[in-house]
């Protein structure tokens, strides 16, 4: 039987702020991507949405990011590497604070954003990032996209490397995400989305923005939560993956 | 054989800016009390300054802050308990990083600056940091004033509570900090600093700002770092202690 | 005829966090308290904000806060009295310039949150704000509560001093604010809130706590856009005012 | 007679910490860069350098920088443009503020750090700059790199360009700064510093890293005050240049 796990950032507020539907996420994803000061997450909600996930039974990772809370994190920034590396462990540490205190332990790592988007191709950044997962803890797995610089840096680090896929995103044909931007970009269909979802958990396979079909292997689909509409999406997901057969679930 | 500890504040820069000398403190004391990122003490530093440490054989403890990077932490804040305690937490875990990184653990709480003043007195704020240390870690020693509700409070909930004494500030006769604006509050001729020190750590007694002699139990020692003669003094507090028969080391 | 201005927080957002329905409530008051970075309020937002208002003629107010977007304003800071007057200018300045841009001025400075209520009777940090719009401008009214500290020593320093009520809020036979905590404190009831709106209006009276009628004047009142059912609320308020025969306008 | 300005960089700490030695580089300058508070800068600091710098007669200008403070602005960051705009112009005007308290103007505006180097061929971020200038002031001048896109966007714009040199940096043959990572691209022999600062003063013209005698016209030499031996040297450029004739005073 297939099996797939769903992630979603959660805990994306600070302060007076809210920004993400936490408490339905959690009963939604099974990889919960916890903002950790960074770009958003003051230590009460980090708290709590660690209480929350562990109460759920839903994994906990650390959503890294670039310093950078008037921009979200949504700021590519040349960090040195070296800071850059501190930076990140700083933020799984705080993190790993309330998981411990929850019960359990950060899983994973996903950088978030700007930071997300920059190690995909950047390998001084990925490296540094790397370096940082494993100053943190050298066993913890990180999650980003198939192909990309981090993922291939992460496991010769010796990490577990975790490909994710988007099914509300347009492919090419070279399975690279199409740029936000452009044309397309963006599956916005309901229908579209649940039937890519489907795809790619049981066939690891979509349909590029060309019309061709691709293979992309993914062991996680990526979901959003911002919006109430949005959330709403996540559990149709959801019920599409498990009514076609799938397991949700997280990832080995 | 009497022995005492020696503590002082370290890695008190951020970004581009340095304060303290922390190469030359290392040499000097036996805790570090290492500033995590709220009034001071950005990534890379902390995790200089916990390397730094765990080669020269320093503990090293999370000297935890209010938020407050312009005023240094010096501005007291009336926190809500439930901030404070994930605020306190974040901190702690976040040096712990920086600690496990280098081969060792944080060893020790102390509250810098505004924080460390308001929970002399301030019972709510004073469990809601002990709270935040239990979070973190309920076998934490924490380091504060004798007679704090600080100490007070982590003793109750099983924390090991460390007490410590000022060789350069003035005391009243019921063994409080005469409070700094006060005439005669700081003992600055170093003679009399060394002589109090000695005093301090081998009969556990000081004489107050009165004249009298009064008994003040301190297994700890705090010392400055943030000028270039506060370190002169600092190292010169050390070899009296030394000379007159004092073992100087981290407390037990 | 009588008249009355009516004031609201805007602009409470902080890069990707929005908290205030700035367009709608821009329909309903005379005076749009901007938030100028330090408890909310980024660049962008300050500049749309002004922009917004400017162009339906509602009067710009610098609220200035505290600094500290973890506790969005409401942690009281004990910050030295010329720092405070510095960050006072400091947000007024950065207002003033997205004001001239939008072709008017900042017209007002009224504090927020923690600092509203701090210089109510903390004569200190009162001066200290008072100080801080003089230094940006010697004739920039205040906006506060009446009675306070801060609108004395506004007045004192030849500063338009502007009282300010709260429909919403239940007050002590003293005429001062019942302290939310307590049973009573707030004023739920959406009639209440329009008959007591206008009562304040126009006898420039309000119904304590106690059931006595006691005096109130205020050239202003506080309305709240921090959600959607404030938003109705708030235009119902001006809808009442109108209907009874008061002319809703800025103060003079 | 010839003239030329000075300019550095002034009150770069930020609460507790201090960098620039303001009160001497005072008695150098002729026009002092003032941190807005973004990479440095707190608002008690701006409003001493202004007052300083006013009571000397010494020009003040806006070093306006990307909201960075743990990598002091030297992170260079996509800010969409329309997000930089906002921050250039909020901070101008909260420097002006002590300007004018002060009893003068922001007579300029100069990028700071990595801003400084993206706007030299980043044309939307030079827009997006100058686009922020105009905002809060469309007469100031812009202080910048010869040849650089900031200043040709700045002109365009109406305002006034003007082009500084480095006599500690080595350039190329086609006049741009050779990048600080390479081989002798920095100028450490005092002697050439003097000897570069009168020969772009009075000649217009600079020994190129190739030793090529090249064209380098600047009404402004950019002077270092971040090291007391920094503070000495600009000093004596000073000297060295009212020496050979050269007369210096604030640009036109």
């Amino acid at each position: 039987m297939t099996s797939i796990d769903l992630n979603a950032d959660l805990g994306e507020g600070f302060g007076r702020w809210r920004l993400t539907d936490d408490e339905r996420l959690l009963s939604v994803v099974t990889s919960a991507n916890v903002a950790c000061g960074f770009h958003a997450g003051d230590a009460p909600t980090m708290r709590r949405v660690c209480a929350l996930a562990a109460a759920r039974g839903v994994r906990i990772g650390a959503q890294v990011s670039y310093r950078d809370l008037a921009g979200f994190g949504r700021r590519a920034m040349d960090v040195p590497p070296a800071e850059l590396t501190a930076e990140v462990a700083y933020q799984i540490g705080a993190l790993e604070v309330f998981a411990r205190a929850a019960g359990t332990r950060v899983a994973y790592v996903k950088p978030h954003g700007a930071l997300y988007n920059r190690v995909v191709r950047d390998e001084e950044q990925a490296r540094a990032v790397v370096d940082g997962v494993v100053l943190a803890d050298p066993t913890l797995p990180v999650l980003g996209l198939p192909g990309s610089r981090l993922l291939e840096l992460a496991a010769k680090a010796g990490l577990p490397a975790v490909e994710e896929a988007f099914a509300d995103r347009a492919y090419t044909d070279e399975g690279t995400l199409v740029p936000r931007g452009e044309e397309g970009a963006l599956v916005t269909d309901p229908g579209a989305v649940l039937e890519r979802s489907v795809g790619l958990a049981r066939g690891g396979e979509v349909v590029a923005l060309s019309g061709r079909r691709i293979g992309m292997r993914a062991r996680s689909l990526c979901l959003h939560g911002d919006t109430p509409g949005a959330v709403d999406l996540a559990r149709r997901v959801r019920d599409a993956l498990e009514a076609s057969g799938v397991r949700v679930e997280a990832f080995a």
